[in-house]
């Protein structure tokens, strides 16, 4: 079994070489003192350390072990708590963050190359910390002042964890239907009630308190989505005390076995309005666009990590002539040198490096479009990244699990066995296809909220720009690209 | 979870109204008597039975329990064996076999249906006697008097079953590296030693016997495929002694965990030759056109499953207003009414139906190159089986996992967990890929041996052939499609 490796170089080629994002995030008052380029590969060479170092290995322990479920508490695959604790200590979830709020104050692009990396490494893991950004931010822009004072900090730093809590069984891409209750209380604090599903990292001993965020309903609320309001419910009060939310049981799936998937009861827990009443979809769909790429980049991250394991066996595999560079001296040659499986390998590459650009371009839009001075600059950041996320999660996922398929098959009969742990990629991959709402939800997104909604004016500035990014370059690439995209 | 049931009825009307099965069949002499449609669909009635209320119903405890090894022992999944037993002792393995074997004579298509079922019911119990055709085929047109009069009526009837020993580890696609040794006797027998790997059931307790058949090599062969001989190896020799064949471990897989894939250690163990020396591969590939389709039609019968359980699923679960169609007495509408579910329905409904039509097809050429009294028409089907059934083999398995993956995301969440049995689809599917020839071994097949290596003359004649069904219709769909073979 071949292990993930991040290479920072390869990172910092994209990022400086080709998106120059240093000037980009230069222009940034919030972000210009962070922008320089030694600064950010140096802290991409340790975050690639402690991931390959400490994170990687867990993987095959948290797929074969997995997060095992008994009386109402999950216990996390070995050495994942211990990898967790060192994680947010040594600082790594607080990277972005708000320096305000104890955060680093570094660019949104760092903490997406950090999160393609753990998916690449080990997505079970990553699930519990990948749910905190939206969490901090939902936090942040929404809480009232006392909640913040409680939790915002934890968050940032990562030494708690937390949740979303969406789904019910019978309301999944249709969250609308929701039915979860919330009743007010004399003192302003609401009793949520009601089950929730699929709620990954609902219940785990990675950190010592979950906050979770919960849709809910009150009584008098219309029905439909518009009838929705967020609430925090906490695992453990500030005093000590625990809630009343319950793991009931934790989910058997196709992958992903290293993170839990929780059924989470709440029978009239004590929890907090977060933002406005009838306004919880709102709340949390302001993270939806940073929340989306981070799932682009598990795509990412676990195409690479398949590509990486198919490119090593085929160096090494041997198995008949290539009809090119024959080595007389052994009685086959490598697979790689079999044009259909350089092809096959090739192709992955290329959507890997296309998903990077693409997608560390968008972080660092999500940045310009929060801190640039200019504030037709901040719209034509937003415009960017409301149309090409979508296409990044719905792409970029979908390539993960048809192009480490594709990486298992050059294994042979290998590929189809546990040993060499391709397998495990395709089933990992396979969910990314559907949370953060499914592919085809991204479909529609794209199509009727971004690009109908305001009759293709938007995708026609976006082309526009990249017309223009074209223009500066005369080769045959950059000609055939430029008639396409007339 | 909805259960897999087999349709005799769609069934029939592709073999009698579309293919007119019976019309081609009564040309065969040897299958005449038995090409009337009453009869077969009566026997695909009951085939159909066995199938939905015997094999299906074991299939989950086949992929959560699966087969378990010990101390070079293996034990079936629950319920394996008795079903097994069940299924031999009605008939059901020598339903094609030749009645001067011990076989009823029926034609081969009705043990392709059979065995399209039994895929799409359990794949894991169906492996074991899938292999039993083969080696039936072998022992009958290779074997000496001597080993048929022991092994040929024993493995027609499927009270006993069968292996085929191929690869070993550094021997995959390329066999001509495989380094068993065998070793002539003063007796006529050979002492087989060395390690074989990915065995489908090379050890079990579905029947009392189990023989092998191995590839291996002479000590003074020549190196490569033409150094390669077959022979015979039992589990127990007709005296009652255990052979020097012993099952090392069976494989950890992504799927198909009810099959036992099995390393098998031949430490000097008695054999005999089967065919003649240096001639192994040949008598091998000489099933290879009706292996490969069986495992076409694995691809077919498990995307039908996958087909089945979305269908079912996408007219209860109900996310959304679709269209059109609103019921306006509930708070959302079947996703089968979304214009994205149906259509992904559809397609996978469409390439099941076109495979059967294909490998049915196919099946009934396999005969007709068989049977038919007229040299010309056998060399046509011929002609048919060697071009189609690469294309079958790789399209269809392909398929397979790919659709099955597009009907797991009609469950949403739901899909990826176990529950509802459609990710074990999608697990257990991606093995076909590889086995019986790699998708891309396929691919090299089809051009080299069967398109290239005549010119074009076979590929356009059966197009030819294709042109002319084509002319006896003119709906628009015909002549697009005449359009698209000029």
């Amino acid at each position: 079994m071949n292990a993930y490796r991040p290479q920072a170089a390869d990172i910092g080629f994209i990022l400086f070489d080709v998106l120059q994002a240093q000037d980009r995030l230069a222009q940034l008052p919030a972000l210009a003192d962070n922008a320089d380029p030694d600064l950010l590969r140096q802290v991409l060479e340790e975050a690639g350390k402690f991931v390959g170092e400490v994170v990687a290995p867990l993987n095959r322990d948290g797929d074969e072990i997995g997060a095992r479920f008994k009386d109402g508490a999950v216990t996390m695959p070995p050495g994942a708590r211990a990898a967790y604790q060192a994680f947010w200590q040594a600082g790594w979830p607080a990277l972005s963050g708000a320096t305000e709020d104890g955060g680093q104050g570094l660019p949104t692009v760092l903490e997406m190359v950090l999160y393609e990396w753990l998916s690449g490494a080990n997505l079970g893991w990553t699930m519990a910390p990948g749910l905190l950004h939206g969490a901090y931010e939902c936090i942040k822009h929404h809480a009232s002042p006392e909640l913040k004072a409680s939790y915002l900090e934890k968050l940032v730093t990562g030494e708690w964890l937390a949740t979303m809590c969406l789904t019910e069984p019978h309301a999944g891409s249709d969250l609308g239907l929701a039915r979860t209750k919330a009743v007010v209380q004399s003192d302003g604090s609401y009793q949520i009630s009601g089950t929730k599903i699929f709620i990954s990292g609902g219940e785990h001993d990675l950190s010592d308190n979950i906050v979770h965020l919960v849709l809910a309903r009150l009584p008098d609320s219309p029905p439909g989505p518009k009838g929705l309001s967020l609430f925090l419910v906490p695992k453990f009060y500030p005093d000590g005390q625990r809630s009343a939310v319950v793991c009931e049981r934790i989910e058997e799936k196709m992958g992903l076995h290293g993170s839990p998937t929780c059924v989470m009861r709440f029978d009239e827990a004590r929890g907090w309005l977060v933002g406005e009443l009838g306004k919880g979809l709102n709340a949390m769909f302001l993270m939806m666009n940073a929340a989306r790429l981070h799932v682009a980049l598990q795509g990412v991250g676990l195409l690479d990590a398949a590509w990486q394991k198919a490119d090593g066996y085929a160096r090494e595999r041997r198995q008949m002539r290539a009809p090119v560079r024959q080595d007389p001296s052994q009685p086959a040659d490598p697979i790689i040198e079999h044009p259909a499986v350089q092809r096959l390998l090739d192709t992955q590459r290329a959507w890997v490096d296309a998903g990077r650009v693409l997608a560390y371009r968008t972080a660092i839009e999500l940045d310009v479009a929060k801190h640039h001075p200019d504030a037709a600059q901040r719209q034509q950041a937003n415009l960017w990244c409301a149309l090409v996320t979508p296409l990044l999660k719905a792409s970029w996922t979908d390539q993960a699990f048809h192009g480490g398929s594709d990486c298992l098959q050059v294994f042979g009969g290998h590929g189809y066995v546990r040993e060499w742990g391709i397998e495990q990629i395709v089933r990992d991959s396979r969910v990314a296809m559907i949370y953060e709402g499914t592919n085809e939800i991204q479909a529609q997104d794209l199509l009727f909220r971004k690009v109908l909604a305001d009759q293709g004016a938007g995708l026609l500035a976006t082309l526009g720009g990249l017309e223009q990014d074209l223009d500066r370059f005369d080769s045959a690439a950059a000609v055939r690209a430029r008639t396409g995209l007339q």
